[in-house]
């Protein structure tokens, strides 16, 4: 079954509470439930007409499987960060193809889906290297803290008096490495899942060659850049919440619902919007639609089908839309 | 850049140890060494003029996850076998994408690699789900093993004597359920990574609807899926040693080079080849020359271009070849 170009196409980005809900265990049971009610949600918008894309957060996966890497650290060879960010593509993917094949073969769709493991080229000179901001992974005491700072080379800070967490780059996402893979599949009509967690952070060597490094991409970043493979007409990223707002958690909290990307800019000048959690999603909505895409939404995965019809969440469009 | 359809299309098995070697510990750099190399050599048939696709071991990998997993399960609830293999897929794809993204920039070939995380469907009512057979996982005292079997279920033998151990059903593929997406990609000239360790094993229930199941398939048995999909002139199985022998490991060891399958059946329905290990890479290589596959070849990776040109290894095919 080929792409039809009639189709509008949706690059889809799940927050992490599409796969595991804060107040969640981590259990594969709810991570299972999870996935399969969020896949329930994508096959009405596959039903609806929408063509889809999907990429997804994986914080709360490789936190446990770097947590894990530690624990058992005295029988086996812990692996390094990008490993553990390719196992939890792995599992985030084949968690998704399970329940979206169940959810579509129930609503007799014969669609395809299929998970690329993929590699997201960053510039070795970003900034962000020498600026390590993301944690990742187990808490420790002051006392293994410094132990991993000399031993490791790790830069590990003091996480808002919790313990101590070690901090990694979240450098610019620059190419995905396997963009020929994933447009290849789209065109066929095939719903692909890639870049999950922002895909693999790598560096081209001089030499050409491809190694890859401790870092964290941002996955909204990382989704801009899928849109542009796929051609989406929308990028629709699905989070905690309805609605981006302005003096959020004030008492003054305002939903945003048609925001022009002039309005956007200057609301993130403004400092708006909160570091590494709404900044980079606005960041990456405004980037989509000065690159051409026609609108981008920012709502919550229960108001995504809505969202698509106008009737609530944040669209970022060039100019404004029709209020509501 | 299209599948080119005067070339020689190859199914490439890579047994554990081009992965991992049975006296290393398992590090990420272990690891990486080694896929490296045998990336460089797979880049060698690619500049012969072959087509590749290639599909993988993952048990030392699985082994490990599973361990972690074990090791950790005060603290984080432990995945089941389905997802710590899917977890496997990733990783391995991960490894193999950049090592032959590398070494196919330094041969100057531009070719796309992309790794496709895949189920592999099972009969509900195989046999090898009431008869256990594969051990997976770490060792266990006889008073855990007892705790397991009653608390769990499972089934843990006494393996061989070194320890008790976990095993598993090793059911027959039936199915690659992402055989579109792997046949889109590889038509479309990109080498496709897929079924790593077999495919995570997915029964389909009465409704349709996929679940995962704790089992094992053997990954030479879904290479004969896979090699159909892509429609494969030859299945090549690489392994530890150069050859087939008969009589292995006794003083008249004898190596086969060429045999027809006829003669193969002979020798399998002698006991010449050692269940779960040989015997199911001959009974594969079996399967697919019977199902239409020019030739089957099994030998060690640093014979695998020699064994192309008919110089070593072990070839079946329908009638006997020329022999050298």
């Amino acid at each position: 079954m080929a792409s039809d170009e009639n189709k509008t196409r949706i690059m889809v980005a799940l927050g992490g509470n599409a796969i595991l809900k804060h107040t969640e265990q981590g259990t594969a049971t709810d991570q299972l439930r999870n996935v399969r009610l969020t896949s329930k949600m994508l096959v009405e918008l596959i039903l609806d007409g929408y063509q889809l894309a999907i990429t997804h957060g994986n914080g709360p996966q490789v936190g446990d499987i770097l947590l894990k890497n530690e624990l058992a650290k005295s029988s086996l060879p812990p692996m390094p960060l990008d490993i553990c960010s390719s196992e939890s593509q792995g599992m985030i993917g084949y968690m998704l193809q399970q329940s979206m094949y169940s959810e579509l073969h129930l609503a007799g769709l014969d669609s395809s889906i299929a998970t690329i493991v993929t590699q997201t080229v960053v510039n070795s000179d970003d900034p962000a290297f020498t600026h390590p901001s993301k944690p990742v992974g187990p808490f420790y005491t002051a006392m293994e803290a410094s132990k991993l700072r000399n031993e490791k080379g790790w830069t590990v800070i003091d996480d808002s008096g919790r313990g101590f967490r070690r901090v990694v780059p979240s450098p610019q996402p620059v190419q995905i490495l396997e963009e020929t893979a994933i447009k290849t599949l789209f065109d066929e009509g095939i719903m692909v899942v890639a870049s999950g967690g922002g895909g693999v952070p790598v560096v081209i060597e001089e030499d050409g060659s491809v190694r890859g490094v401790e870092g964290v991409i941002d996955k909204d970043r990382a989704a801009v850049l899928l849109a542009q493979i796929i051609s989406a007409d929308i990028l629709l990223i699905l989070t905690d919440v309805k609605n981006v707002y302005v003096d959020y958690n004030r008492p003054n909290q305002t939903p945003l619902h048609n925001i022009s990307v002039e309005e956007a800019k200057k609301l993130a000048a403004d400092g708006q919007f909160a570091e590494g959690s709404m900044a980079p999603k606005v960041e990456s909505a405004i980037r989509f639609v000065e690159e051409g895409g026609k609108k981008a939404i920012i709502t919550s995965i229960d108001n995504a089908r809505q969202s698509l019809d106008g009737k609530c969440g944040t669209v970022i469009s060039k100019t404004k839309l029709h209020s509501w």
